[in-house]
């Protein structure tokens, strides 16, 4: 079976158009790699880009727009309002079907040492992929930023995971990861007392005792008299959407008050939703291999000519 | 946007594993064309094929197959239990992705006029693409099978509504036509008593006054100690599955009988999964679009480099 990863490799560049343009457009040309969307921001001066396919053409696609970046972005020039320590900034791996977490942390891993060959940047492994502990979150690797790096690289536990510890000369350092598929989903609440979104939140989330793979705030939505629990699922496939609303809805009856509505915020994979499908309509034996849809994805990706 | 479809032929065929494996190797080379899967049955003397892609390879792949199959098949010497008329028997194209019905039938109809300038079978067109309304029901059309239409097609209540009205010498007819995708969903109650699978099918199927897109029995699973209402939703946009699911719960009440479980068999498309996760989760302003899969399947679709 052919995997499938989805990649959101972040650059330091949201204000010239031609340079944006130059950099995504490896990305459109490759078979196998789908561009879902980019976006560029100004204030950031920073471009995501979110990527959909097979680990070849992607990793394919990656080098040849890297190179795009590093020909025309310097970091010395570079001032934005997102932290950051290079050109190519981030390069998350997040495993869609067909692929195990361990596959992608090794594919992370072994692009990462391909990279640093081909461009020179040293390169800092994160989440999943970190091989230090401290490394696994993301601003522990980007403390101080581009120029703070510049100095503090040469101290061993700040030293990169490949390569020399001095940064490229104009495209600093890029950290490179492996981590899950994270879902943007809000609960809004018919009340208009945030206390009670506040309550709700602390009951789901990780960090107050909840579910393990939760993140969630109570925030009230004014114009609307309503209130949110707006949460992150950092693993739709251990804390089911279903799970999530489901307990929300439960917590919210000790106030007698009804969710009134969900909210699925940017991309989700089908898998995410097909869980709760399969939950609600009690399917007994369900298997992703009876979806047309993945089955398409399959044999066009097989289906080379 | 690329259209996407599926395609289920039928050929004449259930017995030659040679014959078989030459019929289906175009759908299994043609780029954009996803062979799902191919069941002979011998019985029958017939082969059913899945397909699932962008209209035009499909076509083409369809007329390679064909000519191989008219190459390979004699009517004359063809018996098997399964009605038929043709050594292509019936092709039924299903909307998918957009492409909306009314595309779909005169997608049928344009490739009927092409199949037979191609092949010089005549041509029957049915279900949604039905130009005589009796026609829209197949056994209409193959009413007294091969063997039968032979002289029947002079009659011209059965001529062709393509070609002229006499059988291709060994291949016979081909009938060509639109129809929805069909569901097979079975829900399990917990209850031996037949009785009530049978009233509850009766309440949900449209012949006997029910949902409109609904057919359905009630039959026992002798062997597990429960019954089943066995169904066919034949248009899972308008009769959703969350509905259909919910209005049997609510009838089994009746009878405080629970639904132990229910099964989809065989193939479905996402989006008859996840407009019921919609409902259950009460996604607010969902959109497909939002499908990390079917946003791959876009862009692979138009990706050619």
């Amino acid at each position: 079976m052919t995997p499938w990863i989805e990649c959101v490799p972040n650059f330091s560049e949201g204000r010239r158009p031609d340079v944006i343009e130059a950099i995504v457009a490896p990305f459109r040309s490759k078979r196998g790699c789908a561009l879902l969307d980019y976006r560029a921001d100004a204030n950031h001066n920073r471009l995501v880009v979110s990527l959909a396919g097979n680990p070849e053409p992607i990793q394919e696609a990656l080098l040849e727009a890297a190179k795009v970046a590093v020909a025309h972005i310097d970091m010395n020039q570079h001032q934005g309002a997102h932290p950051r320590i290079g050109a190519v900034d981030v390069i998350p791996f997040v495993p869609l079907r067909h692929m195990s977490m361990d596959e992608c942390v090794a594919l992370a891993h072994a692009f990462g040492t391909r990279y640093h060959e081909e461009t020179g940047i040293p390169v800092y492994f994160y989440e999943e992929a970190a091989l230090r502990p401290e490394r696994s979150r993301l601003e522990v690797i980007r403390h101080g930023q581009y120029e703070g790096l510049k100095a503090a690289i040469s101290n061993p536990d700040r030293h990169p995971d490949v390569g020399e510890p001095r940064l490229h000369a104009t495209a600093g350092a890029t950290v490179i990861g492996a981590r899950k598929f994270l879902v943007a989903f809000n609960v809004n609440l018919g009340t208009s007392d945030v206390r009670i979104a506040k309550e709700i939140a602390k009951a789901v989330r990780a960090s107050s005792g909840g579910l393990c793979h939760v993140k969630g705030i109570g925030l009230a939505l004014e114009d609307r008299g309503l209130v949110q629990v707006s949460l992150n699922v950092v693993d739709y496939e251990k804390n089911a959407l279903y799970r999530v609303t489901e307990l929300i809805r439960m917590e919210a009856k000790r106030w007698g008050v009804p969710v009134v509505e969900t909210e699925v915020y940017g991309m989700v994979p089908a898998a995410a939703l097909l869980e709760s499908a399969a939950y609600y309509l009690q399917i007994s034996g369900f298997s992703p291999d009876q979806v047309i849809e993945f089955k398409m994805l399959e044999m066009l990706g097989n289906n080379t000519p």
